[in-house]
């Protein structure tokens, strides 16, 4: 079995600039073998030379995406892709992709996240909006009590009142956690409460506490060390934002920012009238969203370390997502251009593969290739509700199959999470089987990237609605409960120390990712990094394993030979298997 | 099982118009179920409807490439993608494409062609150049003897002396072969004798027999109902070409026609100066070459009827294959603008699906998933001559994966083929063993695609260069030998059958691709139309089978029950597998 995969020990330097010469090294016990890479539509061979431990090969990088695969000379010849060994050449699809700089940087890798939903965090120093302080979709909006559970009837004009200066008190909790960086939900001026529908970019909304409580959060967040991305909602504006009212004027210059019909109508976000789409084709509109001295985009890479792109599989021009790749990269770039350690990664709901090897984002949130398929392993359903059928086996097949079909570095930037204010709780999905919540964090904090945990998942907070009522918005979006009374304190303790391992096991946070075999209904992989492993076995029932000397990361112990285990067993081998 | 392919069965129209309603059906048990489709960036989802036999949806065709899973409820709930059954939504990369007209005309699905390399098919009536009648290379030519071998020294400038009016003798035996489309390599006037360097795009070679020959050899054709397809070399012209000769002079307006750099060199192919490589960015080059009223890839497609476009996945401009896909566009539509019927297919020596996903070509070469796998499984080496080991397993597991990931209306205009200009002669690579050539044109005319016949091939014509000097071209190119005691007539005889039941079998021709279990080392597959199947078993060596009541198609006769079979078993059940 021969071995790259993304790390320094296989791609040096990790984030090469176009041009810039980089080694590629193949851990193998091959002694001769060519790596085969594509430039100009032609594939090319170089000779690879041996080193100790393998094959490497190095040369000025060609290209972004950098397409290649290794050619290698064991018994017989054989090629090894980015899925593993291939008997014959395999298609691209199945190529290393390598990609040039910009990237993700480093903090970013493997860095642990916290999701907050500002209005259900925390109660802080803002008086809520009153009931009926303005309509949201012709209707009063509604002020109700912390513990009041939300409801659809209401869900985007229901406020609790959590604000930034919450938020900022939450972080004790934060820090007593592990967390590296929060990822806040929109936070500015608009008039639901999820502010998806943003009325004023540049205004931090009074409800959270205005820029006031804004520069108080990023100064206690600076002291924790704790780093901030915000929402970054893009491709549509809300309805009351200035430039749409003023483009609702036939004459107006700004009706080109817009995609207006001959009859009048626009173009909108799933059809929704208060969620005008953006039409990127106007200079205009990239200018004052994108480029601007004063866009969202640039201005607010002032304050915080990194976006989240809100749909960002749909931003285009025209109405449609036509040049997607080629603003995502705009956006991404503009960020970083005002700060260079910008995160800047993408909601992109489904398969996130060919637009962040199309070198536009540094990673995105990865519903396709990890929460949905964890999620409907642990669970039997999938996010809908649906019955499906997935065995360990499978499981793993569909993770590999995602991680191994990324560019090679954005491996470690993924956003992995199990839920979001946009999916069901996982407690809830699970049906309050904290075992199984805890092999689903397990493997959130054990698998390559960067683990978003939404706020309250670790203390065990669930979702109230009936499973005939299956949905995650607004159920999903409950408040935080404060009163510890009320926290799954084993669950709070097993999360920290995950995410303690994370953070102090380099294969876990930097590794690269193999497959390991295990008893059936276990899902298992191994991560590597400079040589050290830490193998992973998950499963929801007790499992018997026989593994050589090592450590059990978890307990601290040592242990050897044949062993019962449940849930999760986090291994750390006194030798790799290679 | 379910089962959803390119046949009138499961799409309907197989070449819709963009806009135009489509019926897409699954065979299936599943009572319930949604086609799951992407538009505009995000999945959607359309419930199925009941028909006998399974469940359809009808849409207007939003998008080409559209990229479509079918989402079943069988017990729990499934999908089936391009490559059969997924326990969880697969990457895009798996999802059925399916593309908008303008498509491969209605001739050449499945369509029998035969490669003739004009120089050395057959002596016609022009007289041969003698021997120093130019230079080519600094080198005289050679005027060469039918018998002598060629010789890898002289190899471009030996002239045998084969010509258009030879190719038109020549038909009786394509006839009886069956074949129904010849594929000519270049016949425009060059210096060499492969005339990939053109000199004059409009001027049939005068020591082919000029236009006379070709006007002669096209009426032949007509009359034989024999379709022909040319050698469209636009990547490159010769050096001699007079517009590349003007643009030798800085101020020449066809300078820009190629890729000068500052210090007078020039973009040419793998840096031969001879073959100098064609800017697209151009208007002037589109102009010449594609577009006007007597450029090429317009003039030729009043006589032809159909392009094979040479190394079209390095086309682009500034010296790279920069906007490749929409030039190969350009090249097809202008093509089909002049001619209908015209079928335009690449070479795509690699993987071609990125290329063919992108609403370009009618097909391509199939190199990377046909020609390539089949050779190595059937004799060990790679085209290189390097060792390599392909399982019958793993061989079908290629020939399916690339199969799969083509667009559904491309997967039967695939120039399939195991013997070209470019490679050595399988019946060399398989070291003269007759029953491996059989079982690699049994595979060549039962998988799907439009087989390619290399002249010669047919009747175990194969190279005389050792192995140790591993190499096609020259010694691919011998020339045809017509005294029949010389041809291998039970060979012959096979490859007539093999084409006379590709012709008349539907399933063959036209059906879609399943996969079939077997016993190790035969490697199995299904073909399948409008119900009926035919099974297909290839191997080298003796095999056993248990069969249900059904036609051994090679023999005619009923067979049933355990049977021995060697080399290829054409089975057609009396009743498929669903």
């Amino acid at each position: 079995m021969s071995y790259h995969d993304f790390e320094e020990a296989c791609v040096d330097p990790l984030f090469p600039e176009l041009g810039e010469r980089v080694r590629l090294r193949v851990w193998t016990r091959a002694k001769e073998g060519f790596l085969v890479y594509e430039e100009g539509g032609e594939l090319h061979r170089k000779a690879l030379r041996p080193f100790p431990g393998g094959l490497e090969a190095s040369l000025p990088l060609p290209s972004s995406p950098f397409r290649y695969v290794f050619f290698l000379r064991e018994e017989a010849w054989a090629y090894l892709g980015s899925h593993g060994p291939e008997p014959a050449l395999p298609r691209y699809d199945r190529f290393f992709h390598l990609l040039a700089r910009p990237l993700p940087p480093a903090w970013a890798l493997g860095a642990v996240f916290y999701q907050i939903f500002p209005d259900r965090f925390r109660l802080g120093q803002t008086p809520p909006p009153r009931t009926g302080a303005w309509l949201y979709g012709g209707k009063p909006i509604l002020h109700k009590a912390w513990d009041e559970p939300p409801s659809p009837e209401s869900g985007s004009r229901e406020f609790y009142g959590g604000d930034l200066y919450g938020v900022l008190e939450g972080l004790p909790h934060l820090e007593a956690l592990g967390v590296e960086a929060v990822y806040l939900t929109p936070i500015f001026q608009s008039p639901s409460v999820h502010r998806y529908d943003t009325q004023d970019y540049l205004r931090v909304d009074p409800h959270l506490g205005g820029m006031e409580a804004f520069l108080a959060l990023k100064e206690g967040l600076r002291r924790a060390g704790i780093r901030l991305v915000l929402d970054g909602v893009f491709n549509h504006t809300g309805n009351l934002h200035p430039d749409f009212q003023e483009a609702l004027d036939p004459e107006s210059p700004k009706r080109g920012m817009f995609t207006f019909r001959p009859d009048g109508s626009y173009a909108s976000f799933y059809g929704v009238k208060t969620l005008p789409k953006v039409d990127y084709a106007s200079p205009l509109a990239q200018e004052r969203l994108i480029l601007g001295e004063n866009a969202p985009v640039r201005y607010w890479m002032r304050h915080a370390d990194g976006w989240r792109l809100d749909v960002a599989h749909q931003i285009g021009e025209g109405g449609t997502n036509r040049n997607n790749e080629a603003l995502l990269r705009l956006i991404a770039r503009t960020a970083k251009a005002e700060n260079p350690e910008a995160f800047v990664f993408g909601e992109l709901s489904f398969d996130t593969v060919p637009t962040l090897r199309a070198h536009t984002l540094d990673g995105s949130m990865h519903y396709a290739g990890f929460a949905h398929p964890v999620m409907e392993w642990l669970s039997g359903r999938n996010v809908q509700g649906e019955e499906v059928r997935l065995s360990a086996k499978e499981a793993w097949r569909v993770l590999f199959d995602h991680y191994a079909a990324l560019p090679l570095n954005l491996r470690h930037s993924m956003y992995t999470l199990i839920g979001s204010h946009d999916i069901p709780r996982p407690l809830w999905r699970l049906k309050g089987e904290v075992r199984r919540l805890e092999v689903a964090f397990g493997l959130l904090l054990a698998f390559p990237g960067s683990p978003g945990i939404y706020y309250g998942d670790e203390i065990g907070l669930s979702q109230a609605n009936p499973y005939s009522d299956w949905r995650g918005d607004p159920y999903c979006r409950g408040t935080f409960p404060w009163d510890r009374s009320r926290w799954n304190l084993a669950l709070l303790d097993w999360v920290r120390r995950l995410v303690a391992l994370k953070r102090s096991e380099p294969a876990l946070r930097r590794g690269g990712l193999l497959p390991l075999s295990a008893p059936p209904g276990v899902l298992a992989f191994r991560r590597r990094y400079q040589g050290e492993e830490v193998w992973v076995y998950a499963s929801p029932d007790p499992f018997r394993l026989d593994l050589p000397p090592g450590t059990d990361l978890l307990s601290g112990r040592p242990v050897q030979g044949r062993l019962e285990a449940e849930g999760l067993l986090l291994f750390k081998p006194e030798k790799g298997l290679y």
